[in-house]
């Protein structure tokens, strides 16, 4: 039993430096994101509304690497650099020769991957003399994140919570409070958007967008700051991966296969990004798996196409997989992955071939995320249990190959405040949510018109 | 801002290799625990029923370090060494000289200090050959903890998790049965104990030892075990204050006073056991500061003397300050905290003059924590917000005296657990509940019949 726990751990001198932007290294042409109103690329101008300039540099920036503020980096060391563990038991318990890792973001203080975004947009913000921020939250992660960073930098700070989430969790709610956030329950009667979707009183992750998209282009001390979805997001999450690639040296292995849970990308993104930039650049063999909730399958069944990114449609029309962008996911308990659409670099690479995708079910998660926390001790949230199930097919497939695999899985948060969940799975009362294809395809018939993607 | 997170880390070959066993260093003659019908002192015979041999050895053992077994070492490496901290944020918030490092246990699997005993515990009886655990737990952090150890050495857990908290908590709850326990609500139907204080329906931590304790006198192949208060868990929490020491150095201070808060004395002695000794021996000047709840102030208000340990009366009698063992504290939200007793060698060093203490109500206690939460991100569990609390007014003494003195403050747990407990304290509903006197004296007035300790 003398080496059951192996844990790789870098000191602070080793958080990174600068993202890994992957835009340069992408095939083919960039596939702009569209004005709706001219259908032309929408480009800085379309942003300034509610982004900071620096955010929106990094949004379009051509450079392969942009250089962390030592400020972030400062407020990173709270939980950075964060663990990366060889998980032997589980290994154990599934009989597989496959060498299970996984890199843990849920020992942040708000107990997920979501402040390394959060963090990087609250200090731009607060540097353009910006007062406060409005955002949304499903589950109640990036909310919890985005009120963290805000009062770190001293900025307001108000979330509108989808409703179904704002009833059931919570206790989320008293942590975003908790650090000074003000929640509001969508659809709220404070927007033009919530009192247009009153009739949806369970809201969903699109209309409290637009909530905070409308506060944010109405008043110019108020930005908007969002979780996920676009390349700076999806940039700051890179130190996820690169901490990773250089606990994997640690460990003296390379993952053959790197697996996450895909909601809107960006945990996705910041795991996998550096490792598909070795492959893009050096012809590594690493496959990439994306996990999704069978109740919301944009990566496995929806349609690549233009559309908005939020319900109402005042965002620029984003090119991805999407479900429609009126679709309102059944009520998984992975609130976090309930999104109609995806990250515009995580779709292409879709597109490409370069990541795969599947979809699970809730009960087939949760038995994998409860077989994890028995046999490694942490309680995963319902988001990175999908991943976990993947993990757990995979390291079946390498016994079944008799092949010594090495699997790298994203854990990005913990479950602690989703217990409710693990009570319904306990109890066999979790449902295993129908996706509606009707519902999708009466939702994909109200997608605006747009061109079609080259 | 380049200096505004410190954290000092250790790696896991500096997770400590032994404990540190404090009785071979203690002042006067040891102050034996009692045999309640003998009034002899209580050995080894009389704890082999419900304990193995190597955990009674550790209760008794006069050497001053025991060895920590490879096999726990390797368990440890899951959260250990855990990370100290330099609250610069609060230190500037507070605007004193002094400076704040705090030690942080929240980061284990089960969000607290207790863990470090549970797997020592859990893996002795492992070796002994037993089947089972049977334990109480009163907030759920030391049921979780124990659920967490014996999943990990393969052994039943049954848990007697006080009724109020099973009520409040069903999230704890939730998480025993995710690492697979059963958790019975106390007083239950299955004791005779429980049978006999089912007219006390929300129980005490009392009620559940009890019941915890009859279980494993009954059945040989159960054992009892304890989540604080003996010696040998004191003794296994001391990896807390030795890392602290280590981590200290490296931030090359010395603590003027180390703080942290007490319930049945665990988490205390762990943190300051190693800087106790190292006055006892060395003649250093730290001192020692013990925060508790006001609700149950068994070091500021009660009485020194041999009481049981659990309500019914099943245990040896300890020599402990104590509010009598049928006194059943009011329902804090510092559930941890509400115990009759303390660690018989901490209510010794108290005595001595070497441990202060002090009491505070609960919105004192959470109106740190909330400061605390705001400036470093971390959101404290409601009975370290206790020594929080402490912590602020000796630095907020230090600036009245203009000097910059060093605080070493034990953070045993996060509060993700305990938000509804923020939730009141924010809508000003948390009551600062009265100690009854009243309560007390009647208690004081059924201690048992025993020798006045010497």
């Amino acid at each position: 039993m003398s080496d059951e726990t192996v844990k790789y751990t870098l000191s602070e001198r080793e958080i990174p430096t600068h993202w890994v932007n992957l835009m340069p290294d992408l095939p083919g042409e960039p596939i702009p994101p569209l004005n709706p109103q001219t259908m032309e690329p929408a480009g800085p101008p379309d942003l300034t509304p509610i982004f900071p300039e620096a955010l929106i540099m990094q949004e379009v920036s051509p450079e392969p690497e942009v250089e962390i503020p030592e400020e972030v980096r400062e407020v990173y060391k709270l939980w950075r650099p964060s663990p990366l563990y060889r998980a032997r038991r589980l290994e154990k318990a599934l009989d597989t020769p496959a060498h299970i890792y996984y890199k843990y973001e849920g020992v942040s203080p708000a107990g997920s991957h979501k402040p390394n975004s959060a963090v990087a947009q609250a200090y731009e913000n607060k540097q353009a003399g910006i007062k406060r921020l409005a955002t949304e939250t499903g589950a109640g992660q990036w909310g919890s994140a985005l009120a963290l960073a805000c009062r770190l930098f001293d900025l307001e700070c108000v979330i509108y919570m989808v409703g179904s989430s704002y009833d059931q969790k919570p206790y989320r709610r008293s942590m975003m409070q908790t650090w000074g956030a003000t929640v509001l329950r969508s659809p709220s009667e404070t927007t033009d958007a919530g009192r247009s979707q009153l009739s949806h009183p369970t809201g969903s992750l699109g209309i409290a967008i637009s909530e905070a998209v409308e506060v944010a282009a109405k008043d110019p001390e108020t930005n908007y700051s969002l979780g996920s979805v676009l390349n700076h997001v999806c940039l700051h999450q890179t130190v996820i991966g690169q901490e990773a690639m250089a606990q994997m040296a640690l460990a003296g292995e390379e993952p053959d296969v790197v697996v996450g849970c895909v909601g809107g990308g960006s945990n996705f993104a910041g795991l996998t990004f550096p490792f598909i930039r070795r492959v893009l650049r050096d012809g590594a063999t690493t496959r990439f798996l994306a996990a999704e909730p069978a109740a919301c399958p944009t990566l496995t069944r929806g349609v690549y196409r233009y559309d908005f990114g939020d319900t109402v449609g005042m965002t620029p029309l984003l090119p991805m997989y999407t479900l429609g962008h009126d679709f309102v996911p059944p009520p998984v308990h992975a609130g976090g992955l309930r999104y109609h659409g995806d990250a515009p670099i995580l779709c292409a690479l879709v597109k490409e071939g370069l990541i795969e995708a599947r979809a699970y079910a809730q009960n087939p998660a949760f038995e994998a995320a409860l077989m994890f926390a028995r046999d490694e001790g942490i309680v995963p949230g319902p988001e990175p249990a999908h991943a976990i199930r993947a993990t757990i097919e995979e390291a079946l497939a390498a016994r079944e190959a008799g092949e010594e695999r090495v699997i790298l899985l994203g854990l990005s948060g913990h479950g602690h405040f989703d217990m409710s969940a693990y009570d319904d799975y306990l109890a066999g009362r979790l449902e295993d949510i129908e996706f509606s294809e009707a519902d999708m395809q009466a939702a994909l018939d109200r997608l605006p018109e747009a061109p079609a993607i080259a």
